[in-house]
């Protein structure tokens, strides 16, 4: 017997027929034994017919009141997974967030989870029934309504898994799981079926959009082991020790360690570089704090040491399309800072080779800057983490670029 | 300064334009320095979206999962109107049943409201807020939603403006008031500008259907001044003194008292008879306790004095959708109740004539039997009470007989 929670998205639980699908997905691991809950997203296209509603109503609405009106399509959902579950013969009871109850903080419309208190679901699991409950929502301190921002039942998922201190969370979605790189690109990308936490995030954050970025930071933080998995499959015929999905776990548990994991891309980086800054301390301060002031989400960060400890370069990326604002909050600051040249490209392509085992592995970036020069490809920028290289190049060469280091790391499909 | 509960049903926000409509009307209000609290359904179409996905989730849903789902229309509704309102530099806030809270039995699908803590709307009324209020739903004692069944919307609004004590209960809606019959039938009817509570009973269950039976029993116990008025008067012009409408009120209240108010009719009513029944005690029980057995919902009941005190005629009438079940569960008890002879006839109407002054005039009843007589149409049944006198005829002569009496009690507009 396990505790293990399951969560679907609004495409899993676009219609009566599909969330049928999903009750039998929650029937079968019933019937294996398990304590299940349930986390359910709105149907698809719901969400957005209730958000152009609140703007229609008013382009400056509350978000409290935004939060009431877009938090009951997952109250629909859940009431009616519990419906169909029961007529299959699954007990189950629906949940919102005040009645269970998952408590976040006052930022409505973006809310951030502060406690979820899961003895109620567990007595319920002890009497053998299963907890449908409506993602995306919480209860603030003003006892109204929260919800948790797009993508929020990821969290809520992870959240409650935590609460409940499940065995694992079983995140069902339209795609069958984490793939070395994104296979529109490269068709030869495979299945991962294990990833760190660490890893996950750094591909979640760069174009693998399998997961919201926050689900994977509090999956870590409580040790939450996440299962990626697809909706689609036949609910019947999945045979539990043996079939498709990425399971997202601590480094730890991974016994294999690839030394590259995954290959993953950002488009649409525009590179601003500053020429001849003087290299005195708090020059990173006097650039970078007004354009956070100005809400620019800076991205890699290149400065060199200088030649004679005078003057400096200094490069790093921005979205395309904060560009402007970033430039003007630099031409305004140009004094203070005192740089004398400042350069800019939009269209740039961010590459990022991933692997929780390059840390400990010399040449993961050399292979990777051979391999590149060896496609003409050329590099304009590097950064490098514990287990990141990034690499900053031009659009027109994205392509060739992911499918070349795809290649050269030995991830390719046989 | 008076306390006002405004009630807009569901073809009144069907839409975000209309809503901004509710929204002037409800500004109107506030501006004349009223403290306001408006009751919202569902927009037109939403509940039966939600009941329809319930249904098709499965026939036989449980009451508490298709209360949760389909609570949420009035959920929308109360969320965007307090958006529109604010919006109009009204301050304004939403609140659901588990909120106010406003309490419930445990009949979830038809539950009855127990208890509503006014305290904190009345606060707010203190700082100048309008309360907006989902209607149809309040809060168990499972801390589950419950609905009050369909049209409870003008329940929660009576109820709310019991709790805090409001000075007058509008009720907005697609017509502009009571009339004296059905203006389909007779063009002639005409506008009632004041009503007795009794009398909207008896008009209410007889078809002029403006409002839900409960809620103008709620009102009469709790002295609650319903006032009934249409929507789509244009929210800015309408002057307070002067506009149409119909006042629900105690008959203290009604200086003036017509002899008759109105004539009512229903449809659809099947006539029974028992021939020769045993005259003896505990007969009507033996007749009428099966029937409420089979919830078969008996309406009128006639029995004459027997002639010699041994055997005796007994008439009802039930829906004509009841009729086979009814005759049924009489055939089965035919030996306990002692009948000889079981007729029945569908399709039969019953006209009513009503009015709290006709229990101190004589002859109104006889007026309308000499009418129905002039006009041709033969009487089958006849039943009175104080404020009513109900007469059971074929189908066929309905609406000659309800133009007949609309004239001759001086009802006709000129």
């Amino acid at each position: 017997m396990a505790r293990i929670v399951m969560k679907f998205g609004g495409t899993s639980v676009a219609d009566i027929d599909k969330i049928r699908n999903v009750a039998l997905h929650v029937k079968r691991e019933v019937e294996a034994g398990h304590q299940v809950a349930v986390v359910v997203s709105a149907m698809a296209g719901k969400t957005s017919e209730l958000v152009g509603w609140a703007r229609e109503a008013s382009s400056m609405h509350d978000a409290r009141e935004y939060d009431s009106i877009v938090s009951s399509g997952e109250q629909v959902t859940a009431g009616l997974l519990a419906i169909i579950l029961q007529s299959l013969g699954v007990d189950a009871r629906s949940w919102l967030g005040w009645q269970i109850q998952i408590k976040t903080d006052n930022a409505h419309g973006a809310a951030r989870i502060t406690e979820i208190d899961g003895e109620q679901l567990i007595e319920r699991f002890n009497i053998g029934q299963v907890a449908v409950i409506a993602g995306f929502q919480g209860v603030g301190p003003d006892n109204r309504i929260a919800t948790l921002g797009r993508g929020g039942s990821d969290t809520s998922a992870v959240a409650v898994a935590a609460a409940i201190n499940a065995d694992r969370c079983d995140i069902y979605t339209d795609v069958d799981g984490v793939y070395t790189t994104d296979p529109r690109i490269e068709p030869k990308a495979t299945l991962l079926s294990q990833v760190s936490f660490e890893e996950m995030l750094e591909m979640a954050s760069l174009g693998a959009k399998v997961l919201q970025v926050r689900s994977v930071e509090m999956a870590m933080v409580n040790n939450v082991r996440l299962f990626v998995r697809s909706s689609f499959e036949e609910p019947g015929a999945v045979d539990q020790n043996n079939f498709n999905g990425t399971l997202i776990c601590s480094e730890d548990e991974i016994l294999e360690k690839q030394v590259v994991t995954g290959i993953a891309y950002t488009r649409d980086e525009a590179q601003i570089s500053l020429r001849r800054v003087s290299d005195k301390p708090g020059v990173a301060a006097a650039v970078f704090g007004p354009l956070a002031e100005a809400n620019v989400n800076v991205d890699m960060i290149v400065q060199n040491v200088s030649e004679d400890g005078s003057v400096t370069d200094m490069t790093f990326t921005v979205p395309d399309g904060d560009l402007e604002k970033a430039l003007a909050v630099l031409e305004q600051a140009k004094r203070e800072i005192g740089f004398e040249v400042l350069q800019s490209d939009p269209g740039m392509v961010k590459v990022s080779v991933i692997g929780v085992g390059m840390g400990s592995h010399a040449g993961v970036a050399a292979t990777a800057f051979k391999s590149l020069s060896e496609h003409g490809v050329n590099i304009r920028a590097i950064t490098t983490s514990e287990i990141k290289i990034s690499i900053l190049i031009d659009a027109a060469y994205a392509e060739l670029a992911v499918r070349a280091l795809h290649s050269v790391y030995g991830l390719d499909k046989e």
